[in-house]
């Protein structure tokens, strides 16, 4: 189905005619020109002055719509990739450090479901603090999600930052990092639309991102590769989060968000059906988050002084991210040679291979 | 013509295989995919897997190739926004500051033509202090391009992190303003290809990004408004600098550029034609600075709390761009609303129209 695109305004403040409000039925969901509507929008206002080819780029994000891209083996088993250097290991002793710090905050105790678990109620299982409630869920999710939109952000800037000072260009990771915050960034607001938070949370949040991105951006001027493990280790955990959302929605172990119709924004974001349900966003964010990890762990192996961003001209589908944590930094390189290669045969089939060296 | 997305790597470190250079004649120039190669290499790699449609977005740069955008009365008449505002005048106050000690540092004084400048020699105004060489030109344009490009990136950031920590949407800023520094990088990374500059020029770009950044950083946090016509009052001067340059090399004044080629980066950014030569490539520039000069003055205009961007789904053309300095906020909510009806006549053409209000 077709929406306009939104007249947002902030939730919070004075309503004016400016920022008049036609949301939810109206949203363009990522705020901008989606894609898909770029080409009608520009042909209708610029049809007499501009010649430019106006039609969307490619929607990444269509695979999500295949639940089958991942093999049952991999709905059960969640990638962990082995620390092998020191900066490897202070990445992964950090992550657990922070989940472990989120956990007691949060009251999350985790315990694997007992042998008996078939016979217990639900109101038994989150007694027992073997399952959470769907607000509990929810506070876990906008909390991560808060945090989750500051490193690739924080990167970018940090680049695009020494990209003009040593006048030298970036290679193309500076793009990447944008596209993953700003998809951090449509997780929060999609789940931000199930439920407005509370004063204390806000506080919590304002707090943690204070910290977390004075922290990270003193840590990526100084160890760039050490950031890219620490993110690669933080999207496993997302990654293993929203694997155990997912299975315990499908336990029935969470009753109201079991046929929730998914938010207008993430229909809009993902391009989803109209009668997509709230676990097919949540099979979506999981895939981005898997996404988030392919991403960090290959970037963590390379130089970020020298080496080019494998995935400026393309990505990997979802076979490879969702089975694979991250390209060795050879395979990145044969990645890259690929990429010119398809480009280069894509537009120019008679050009003579030799000339390619 | 067509050219391969690039191998890129940073200009001053080791060689090895993944960075291995084929700069020049292979670039993308934006070190992504450009628009115009999304769909081919999309198309190439992915075939047997995603149903999306892969073509590329339009390429609003496809004007600069029409110089007589812009009417002779224009290209002499460099536009000014009168201060109204306590805000204005500081951001003008602040701007006139930065230029004259800028101005002092580099020893420009920006002398008008004395009325018998037609018959002294190029070496007689020069001594004069009446035009600059190539030379004080480039490290002019360079400087100026190193921090034209904080302020857009910082903003983005500062947007998207309150996006974050108070859970409420941005309303497409954040795109619009991460447009603006990787448009002003562009800038930097195509007269960069012209020259390479000294250590000392460097140290001088670090010192300046790093006092500039932290201030502007600090500055949008309390006074956006204010920060916003700043950046309008340096686009201002922006375009007042490419247009002197332009008369400069127009009139002869820069013998070495008055023939150069274009830089393969900015023809393949700007898609300008093989032949195209440095001339249009200031003319480009020139271009992009009045665009930043009309977003950034109707920015400042808007409530940065409440209002949407106006630019969100589309932009005016150049023949507005060019000869208006903004969009007073009456006049942005019209174009939103515009926007918005092309947008949903493009798409819909048979809903009645009452169901928009
Ligand atoms: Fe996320
Ligand atoms: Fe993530
Ligand atoms: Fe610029
Ligand atoms: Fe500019």
């Amino acid at each position: 189905a077709y929406r306009l695109g939104a007249q947002l305004h902030t939730a919070t403040v004075n309503q004016n005619s400016l920022s008049r409000a036609q949301r939810d039925s109206v949203s363009t969901g990522s705020e901008g020109p989606h894609p898909e509507d770029l080409a009608l929008s520009k042909k209708g206002a610029i049809e007499d002055t501009e010649k430019a080819t106006t039609v969307p780029p490619a929607v990444h994000g269509d695979w999500v719509l295949f639940h089958p891209v991942y093999t049952p083996e991999e709905l059960k088993a969640v990638l962990h990739r082995q620390p092998e250097t020191f900066s490897d290991k202070l990445a992964l002793n950090l992550v657990k450090l922070c989940r472990w710090g989120f956990d007691l905050a949060s009251g999350y105790k985790h315990k694997p479901l007992p042998p008996n678990s078939g016979s217990m109620s639900l109101e038994e299982l989150r007694r027992g603090g073997y399952v959470l409630t769907e607000q509990a869920w929810l506070m876990r999710i906008l909390f991560l999600e808060t945090i989750a939109g500051v490193p690739g952000m924080v990167a970018a800037m940090l680049r695009h930052l020494t990209s003009l000072r040593s006048m030298r260009r970036d290679s193309g990771w500076i793009h990447t990092l944008l596209e993953d915050a700003e998809n951090e960034r449509m997780h929060l607001m999609t789940f931000m639309a199930l439920k407005k938070p509370s004063i204390w949370f806000r506080a919590m949040v304002l707090g943690a991102q204070g910290v977390f991105s004075n922290l990270f951006f003193f840590s990526y001027l100084i160890l760039p590769k050490t950031c890219h493990r620490f993110v690669g280790y933080l999207e496993e955990e997302a990654v293993l989060t929203y694997t155990r959302c997912i299975q315990e929605m499908e336990a029935g172990h969470l009753p109201e968000w079991a046929d929730m119709p998914a938010p207008e924004i993430a229909k809009d974001y993902w391009r989803l059906p109209n009668d997509a349900k709230l676990l097919d966003v949540i099979y979506a964010v999981r895939s981005d988050e898997s996404t988030h990890r392919f991403i960090n762990h290959s970037l963590a192996n390379l130089n970020p002084k020298t080496d080019v961003n494998p995935f400026a001209l393309r990505e990997p589908d979802m076979h490879v991210k969702g089975k694979k944590l991250g390209f060795e930094r050879s395979e990145a390189e044969e990645y890259v040679a690929e990429s010119h290669k398809l480009l280069h045969q894509a537009k120019d089939p008679r050009v003579d291979k030799s000339e390619q060296k």
